[in-house]
């Protein structure tokens, strides 16, 4: 991997394709119309699946990524199923933050995913290693919970998508695989909507994604409460 | 106030009219169906408010308890804006629980009201005392946090209301003067049914209400998780 | 392992024989009573320990199961005190949940046994494997906290063992090897019972043992709380 | 009230007598033992009561008071039942505090003596005023949570009455009339000891009584832990 | 009270003079200078206290609000020492609010003057009425803790005050007469910049200082965090 | 390893030198003062590091012992930045807590040093195993959280160490390879001093070190709190 000639201001690690849709597809088409530059990291390919085959994910992803208009995107191809945290998958991580270079950082809340990515970030700004590019340590990371857990986690910020919600749901559509096939309401995309509209309601607006913290929150000003 | 021949089975106890509809609605029309006795009495008639008026108010509020399908309801007629926790409200509220001698409380959250209604279910269960009725102590206490509050206590039950939704929603209707004029998405209505569809999503269902608890909930078989 | 004929209602799973009887004998043994099909399955034989052998603690665990009334018990056979969550014991233990299909898991609260055991529900579901046994998903989970712990997390519910409580210590003093040695007061039996003792108080009640759950309680009447 | 010559080390502040029994009688006979001053406020005198009366329930208390080997014992007359925050329940409160000079306080749980002793302890350092005695501010609060609310919060220390809990028993027994009619286990006894036995457990011991704290429990050694 | 014609942007609810400089010094000084308007509601004017009188406090008061280039401050004189939550005291500070009409409240965490000024701020968008001003809901509250607390809530956010550090210190030692006559290391100054200090590690900073919240923090964009 | 002659009273567990002297060098020095006998099993040697090499952190950590005064002090060598729990890694470090029989654990809060070490823990009192030293369990265990994590959870207890505040700072400062390139404030020391500043000011003191606990805190006197 090479390094990004110009860097991320934001960066998803999903376990599998479809993950950052759901949970912050929202976020990442806001904060790009706003001119921030996005990428997501696919740590596996979710296959296999009872309508999916690696082919038709990866052909549905390039559909999702186009309508969220990313700058970037990989797939570790990683084992879906199996993932854990070796020191193989922390250093090819580790590798795309250094190459990468993402000042904002979102992570699946709380599994193995999770520790394999924090602990990459601790890596990415090691010295005296023969990892490529340069140390480097993504200052921020929040958190997203992904629709399935059916948690409560206390959100540290709740990002307004109401703006985003329609191009997020048509992103989650791609993946006909996983999604077309339901009938009957509620379906997994009018959960995905209706989480959304309950977040919205929680900041006097229509649509939200919450995103949670380890850290405090860190504000310089008020403008954002104006 | 004379005691009722045939006792409730839940009992809401409402700031307003129309707080028990937009709260716990859906629960009082389900357990309804399922031969409980219902009942609620609201504090204050809630006026003034911009649209309302108290006559108008109360012919809402019959409409709204006809759609609950209530066994009993009735108004205190303490002050609205003003309420306040005093002994002489604490003792007509007491008076209320010892003469429908409810087997189940649902009380607002944290506010005046709530600490009012478990003084006053402290004192229904008084010996020696000159208020009507005799001693009784409503045995089971959940609470429910209105729609205005955006908050996310935990809740200690979540009650499916997926078969009630569109009745409960009609009997919020039916308070015109507060509800009718809104236009713009999200209305208070869309609030109302998109959080009940947050916590339908919760368990796995289409439609519920959350219930806090301050003591645990005791169970003494699983068939409510089979 | 053979799917059985007939599923089981509950499942418990236990890091060594005697978790299962200390932690829910009270809650296997009701509601044996009322009808449900109960089941454990022990990851190790929990040998070796100062006073027990292999041979031993199976003929106490056999006992103990007699006491239970256990529609079904089997021991996967872990290394005990090496207990790790690797892809084979997850295997083992998803073919277990294919083919008991319980429809509640009881799993220990917060360590490596728990963590597998997470692991393997979901690996029960899946297709397109090579396990035996049809895709199985538990639908509902709760977490039981051992007495060695002590901790106190917050329950989601406490279960009412008031009428079982003779028989689940009777149950737990079968494994003598393990607690047939204390003679001081207070005694691990002790410990058990007052600690039972203490959650029957919490509930208004005589005996009980609490359960957690990650995800909300839903409730389709108010039944148990009448 | 005049000023104590030797100030007390712990005063307890109890809503009714018996109170103070119930929640902390072991610990004031634990530190009695250990050399320290000890006393109680009751601040209403429990009446009426179904078998009781002011006359018996004194008896009762003068003879628990013995049991406690209390150096200083007394009761404020506020009205039971009725107890309010009023400014003159506070003089009268603050009074005592500075009379009796406590370097501990051990108020209840959370309830509107408890904001009443809280406020009366500010109120006990006040210059410039014409309450009796010198200002005073109890330097270190620590809260009880009474038998019959069945929560569990997080207690800041437990405190060992393993030698004191036959005492503390005998002195809760004095209140013939609370407690003498009760036949069924188990019986309010019966929850008090069970439960006192359910702490003792937490911290490896045979019994014991939760304190809370706002504040954070600074120590100057690890003497206690050795 | 005539209302402004240009309204505040941030109004601080404090219980006495000081307690806006010692919580939120750092906080107003900045806004400000980022070009926001500010103001301050002392509620009482903090006396008697063994070093102050209320002449002394208001001119204290005077240099305070001086460095801190408040746009608008004023002091209700209600009663120190014995505030209550009257429906007088209610109707006076909803005035406040209906004529300064702030964008953001900033109130003292958990007491009397927490819960007069929520009250107030509902009261203050009333209609029919005959209260001075315009109906008005502050949209957005905050809630400051105090140095005397000596807790740690978990903050919404933390504002940095890296640059306003010594003016805050400058404001807070306005008050001679409450901070002037301490020697001994941490007096009260040290212990509000070592607390600042301590929460502009938190965040990374130099120095800074802790909201809370009841509601969940809504952010339209990630620019704060970049 | 072979078992000290005089057992430990407290122990910790660091994963890298200067862990123990950063989190709770100030402890140490206290409790050796008051004649409590002190030691530290650092898990790793912590390099490579950009200033530092193996060679010179063992000089840095032979400085930092002497100023701690400790009783006894190893570097067990694990692998840094690749530590793992591993069942040698369990079984090595059961071996040292066999070894120091230590009375007071000190681990560093919920990372893989913690995981292992509590599994450590476990595996020290295990009968029939070829480890040396005789079974042994430690009774206690704190946890301290590192400087770096910026975060607060709740402390069981917060040590007082007022007096040992400057010989802490100077321990640290022997780490001249990890903190002597620090120009602008605030630097490392800068941020250590603060925050004992913080929890000093928590518990009316000067400085101090907060430690978390897992189970309840017994005490047998109040003697820490007069």
């Amino acid at each position: 991997m090479t390094p990004l000639t110009e860097p991320l201001d934001v960066l998803v690690v999903a376990p599998h394709p479809d993950d950052a849709e759901i949970s912050v597809g929202g976020l990442l088409l806001t904060v790009k119309r706003q001119g921030l530059r996005t990428g997501v990291v696919d740590l596996t390919n979710g296959e296999p699946t009872p309508r999916g085959s690696p082919e038709l994910r990866q052909r549905e992803t390039d559909a999702a990524t186009q309508i969220l208009q990313l700058d970037w995107r990989i797939n570790l191809g990683l084992p879906n199923r199996s993932l854990q945290h070796t020191l193989e998958a922390r250093r090819q991580l580790a590798t795309v933050f250094r190459c990468t270079r993402p000042r904002i950082l979102l992570l699946p809340y709380w599994d193995v995913a999770c520790d394999l990515a924090e602990a990459a970030r601790f890596w990415a700004k090691l010295s005296r290693t023969d990892m490529p590019g340069e140390p480097y340590h993504p200052p921020t990371v929040f958190y997203y919970w992904s629709i399935h857990l059916r948690i409560h986690p206390q959100p540290a910020v709740v990002f307004d998508i109401s703006d985003a919600i329609e191009d997020k749901l048509q992103a989650v559509n791609c993946y006909d695989s996983q999604f077309g096939h339901y009938r009957e309401f509620p379906t997994p995309l009018d959960d995905i909507r209706d989480r959304a509209r309950y977040w919205g309601w929680a900041i006097h607006s229509r649509y939200a994604e919450p995103l949670g913290s380890r850290e405090d929150i860190g504000v310089k000003s008020l403008r954002e409460f104006l």
